[in-house]
């Protein structure tokens, strides 16, 4: 009865679940040790044992470090987008918006990619590096966009709002500072601080 | 003539000026090459490459790779102090210090230096950490009280001083945004965008 034989056991995932559940652990373990430790210190090997797969596994769906550190950090800007989109459409007005952005921001400090990304970038090919950015723009177009409904809406003053984005994500960065954790009584207080300081700077006059 | 022979020759310094040129030769080499390549990739035979003296020279003149690392951090964080006070000392009212401290600031972004840090840290000692990071907070600590004199002349709201110069700082950081080179058209229109933001938001009102 080779047909018989050949049918799935009970529970036991067609092939192309298990690839595509290996694939997505090797991207979260892969973010997870570069984050914490940089490019270069972390080897496929290592990425490996954190996922229990061989590092022949890990060449069998991604070609390179290069190309998975790619991978793991488009992802991870992926699902920073779409945590960014919504929180900013459930919130009932600007302010709320931001308030709830910067606080998922600020505990979650953005800025260990960037230091990443410097550190990384001298391994990476050009169409990695700018996979990346693309990635990374995406989140700024998203915001800026936000911004744009609020000058349509006479809240906030007419500006760029590329550049709304960009210096509202850099204000984020603040949750990175060594010192912030202890000098500001937690992310929510240093957020409200921020997204005054940024609406007053920003607001229609 | 004993004497005579151990006389100085004319225009040649003393063994003493000679020390000082040598320990700031190396300084200034270690910290170009550390901003350019981070803490890890370079050696100390580098350095001395740098500035043509040899390895032993440099462990005459520095303990150690990481107490090179400090000096050249703490050297360069100190400048940038006295280029600030002066820059702030000189202007005649608020925005435009802050205006050329924003133009100087991005044309040289800071931000190099948070990168190197995170990098560093794991081969530095805990006093070397927290001599760089005392140099740094002295530079907060100054503009800090460049605020403090703001709201005293009723210019800025109250607020944290110090909260103030770490978001200032933190603006800065755009300055070092890849894209941001070539998406604004120079440190000072960038600069002045970001001033004009800051100073809205933290103005009294």
């Amino acid at each position: 009865m080779p047909e018989k034989s050949a049918k799935r056991l009970p529970g036991r995932p067609r092939q192309a679940d298990t690839d595509t559940t290996i694939h997505q652990t090797i991207i979260s373990a892969a973010a997870a040790l570069f984050k914490e430790y940089g490019y270069e210190s972390v080897s496929l090997q290592q990425i490996g044992n954190q996922c229990g797969v061989s590092k022949q596994t890990i060449y069998y769906h991604f070609a390179s470090k290069p190309e998975l550190f790619k991978v793991s950090m488009t992802t991870m800007l992926h699902n920073i987008r779409t945590v960014t989109a919504r929180l900013l459409d459930e919130a009932d007005h600007l302010e709320q918006g931001l308030l709830r952005l910067a606080e998922a921001r600020l505990a979650n400090p953005h800025a260990e990619i960037v230091t990443m990304m410097r550190e990384a970038e001298k391994f990476l090919e050009e169409g990695q590096i700018r996979s990346i950015r693309e990635a990374e723009q995406d989140i700024h177009d998203l915001l800026a966009d936000y911004f744009r409904l609020g000058m349509n809406q006479q809240q906030l003053r007419e500006e760029d709002p590329l550049f709304l984005a960009e210096t509202f994500s850099t204000l984020m960065l603040m949750g990175n500072r060594d010192n912030a954790s202890g000098k500001y009584e937690s992310p929510l207080f240093l957020g409200q601080k921020l997204v005054a300081l940024f609406l007053q700077g920003a607001k229609a006059t």
